[in-house]
């Protein structure tokens, strides 16, 4: 969901979000699309930033895992330290004018029992992604190989574990690849735009 | 979880429940166990009632089914006119004084863009069970077959579906069995007493 949206040219998020943060450099890497190509991964956008673009703050799931580990539901991939898995989807967003293209999904295995833990305490986060949108066969989402991820990490799924699948915020990316706009910037898989809010904060109920 | 627990020889649950009710008759079957064996299946326990039986009240998961089907979450058993299938668990329940048993859990078969809503909607009904305890790998709860329920009948889990087990109240069947206590006697499957409390009543948020 988008949580905020700037002025063109402005780079500068809501002071609900940070106070004196810029989006043009404090991303820490960002990725740079020409239609629809990777063209740039910098760490610094000032060089590629124009005074008619506009940024969105999009929710981010990391936001709920320390709601998740203090559930005493495990997260692996950052038992594991590396990054969530991330997979296209085959399922299409909402067109909206010039911008189409696939769902990312992020996956992290659960074991069985603990499913319905991880569904209710994300429900609560519907800012950051909220509930789950398919748990248990990745083949009904189009992914042959949970192995091969598009983006971040593979992890393993072990047995009596189940793959558990939210939203993503690098859907912008895919919609990048399908929509072929003269230029889109978006941050780099697993490098996030941290805000001054407390992850409880995004929570409801 | 236990409703109401009757004065002893009593067999009338609190009015809240139902007015006028039997439960020496009200339960459309029973199941008669002594010592742990499966003695008689009647309608009536007008012949097996004595003055020191206390009755237990226990939520139903078919109550939050309704739910289940206004949510767009498909029920398969209710599609398919049979009972829902049931499975002794390899779980112990917590034990009390001389009872001890294992854990019956209901299944029904979710699609997996489905399951967080299953598990939303019946978190809302704590008093009949609520959330699964389980969701995706049968031989995780010491299932063999899925297609050789313990109790119940069978119903197809089909591609893109998942198992979703529910705790249920045929637990005390099993607890029976192993506890061989003199005289225990319960519902028969799927024959449930009827309150007059409508679905939403046992809701919670």
């Amino acid at each position: 969901p988008v949580l905020d949206v700037t002025d063109p040219g402005a780079g500068q998020p809501a002071a609900r979000w940070a106070e004196d943060a810029d989006l043009r450099m404090d991303v820490p890497r960002y990725r740079v699309y020409e239609q629809g190509e990777l063209v740039d991964e910098p760490t610094d956008l000032r060089c590629w930033w124009r005074d008619d673009l506009v940024t969105f703050l999009l929710g981010c799931s990391f936001t709920f895992e320390r709601a998740l580990a203090a559930a005493g539901v495990p997260v692996r991939h950052l038992e594991c330290g590396c990054n969530v898995p991330m997979y296209r989807a085959n399922r299409q967003c909402h067109p909206a004018g010039q911008f189409h293209g696939a769902l990312v999904v992020s996956m992290r295995p659960i074991p069985g029992d603990l499913v319905s833990r991880a569904v209710q305490v994300t429900s609560r986060y519907p800012a950051v992604h909220g509930a789950p949108v398919h748990i248990g066969d990745p083949s009904a989402l189009g992914i042959r190989d949970l192995a091969r991820p598009d983006y971040g990490d593979a992890v393993d799924v072990r047995p009596g574990e189940v793959p558990v699948f939210w939203a993503c915020g690098v859907t912008p990316q895919s919609v990048a690849l399908a929509s072929r706009v003269p230029l889109m910037i978006t941050h780099a898989p697993g490098h996030m735009f941290v805000t001054d809010r407390r992850d409880e904060e995004l929570a409801v109920g």
